[in-house]
């Protein structure tokens, strides 16, 4: 069947300020709404759009569910926070698409960006990956712990700002905890951040240096965000200090 | 002298509709927009908004305008394109800000992220970022070239996603090459994609294998996107295929 189509869209942290206007059109376009419930539940309801709801973890199943919609003649669009490819749904439709009927490949499928956690929470603390930085799931679901651990160390003898997601959760205690001693094994004083909920009415942001930051204060809402050794506070009269890593660097790293 | 603002607005890849309601509002109420003379010509001419342009690689005097501007009471749009976090503005302002006077401290200034051009690209590809990344800027007017290859050699061992930012102009003709070289030494197959002006009616997508990609396919408007050792691609008929990265990872990195 023909005219069937899939938009995979950012929607952004949370704050209806950051959806861009491609991505809004794209969900106002769609006769199927597919995403985590969190996500969908963001949006109003519509009259003639049908919403599908799932639970986390099950993005795969997701993804097959909206090709084959898409597939049925469908206006589809799948949503995540923040944007759709980093570290969300945009990889699990691939796959699925790879493994999947051959006649999915012939479909209209597009993804719409997003404002990325670490974005927001930049724009929230000045300018904090003002120099090299990376971004690292620290998930250990789908890839070994000791990859993980291995891109830790990598980024930090490499002296990027580090951009944690997934940082912990009820399953994945521990993760945060043994990333952040090994920081503070390396620099103590290394400035870290935990970004949590920006753009939305429970956003809550705390700057300490690495050996006063305790995994607890982090939740499957944050972002945690650790400084290079060039990353600096500004200070301000009665409101947090900036953050910033300046362009600027002079020795060779590590 | 009060009233005066400064916000540091990320207009995104180029796109109009990519450009967040919070950004547009923004640029609206502003009295002054500062930027490179490009990003402040994407902008309508408004009654009662003053424009000042300038040149490419003058960010500290121009970040130091905007300053002074917003301390005489002016509401400061200073725009960028993408993200203004991300080898942009904003830590050009900070810098400013930190060695400026002592009332630029108290004024109200706020980032509004925006679409970075790696998300932008992405989105277009697929989910080439669908694992671990990292963003590097090639350019070496403000840090060692030996820092830039120590950083591309970890995020290469590491396998990381590699984004590289500024990866070509005429003062730097041959660094893009150099970077090149050193991914098709340890593998040839690498994807490279090559993503110009992603967004603008010239946009132009490249994709492939590192030995067979050029730097001169790349220009000032470019991103150049080196695949991990994971990223694949996905045939389609009659279509670019897709460029993902799948989100499992088996191995051990390096």
């Amino acid at each position: 069947m023909s005219g069937g189509r899939l938009t995979i869209v950012g929607l952004g942290p949370g704050d209806p300020d950051w959806i861009t206007p491609a991505a809004r059109a794209a969900v106002e376009d769609a006769t199927d709404i597919v995403g985590y419930a969190p996500y969908v539940a963001r949006l109003p309801e519509r009259d003639g759009q049908t919403r599908h709801a799932s639970d986390n973890r099950v993005e795969l199943d997701r993804a097959r569910h909206a090709l084959a919609l898409a597939a049925a003649g469908r206006r589809v669009a799948v949503v995540s926070g923040g944007d759709p490819g980093v570290f969300a749904m945009a990889a699990a439709i691939m796959e699925a698409l790879e493994d999947g009927e051959a006649a999915w490949r012939a479909l209209d499928i597009r993804v719409e960006p997003g404002i990325t956690a670490m974005l927001a929470a930049a724009a929230r603390l000045g300018a904090p990956l003002g120099g090299d930085f990376c971004a690292i799931s620290l998930s250990d679901n789908l890839k070994p712990w000791e990859v993980i651990l291995a891109r830790l160390d990598a980024a930090l003898a490499a002296d990027f700002v580090i951009c944690l997601y997934n940082p912990i959760s009820k399953a994945r205690p521990w993760q945060l905890g043994a990333a952040l001693e090994r920081v503070a094994a390396r620099d103590p004083q290394r400035p870290v951040i935990i970004a949590r909920a920006v753009g939305r009415p429970d956003e809550r942001i705390a700057i300490a240096p690495a050996c006063e930051t305790r995994a607890e204060e982090a939740d499957m809402a944050s972002l945690v965000m650790i400084g290079a050794s060039t990353t600096r506070l500004v200070a301000r009269d009665g409101a947090r200090p900036f953050v910033y890593t300046p362009r600027k660097v002079s020795g060779a790293a590590g």
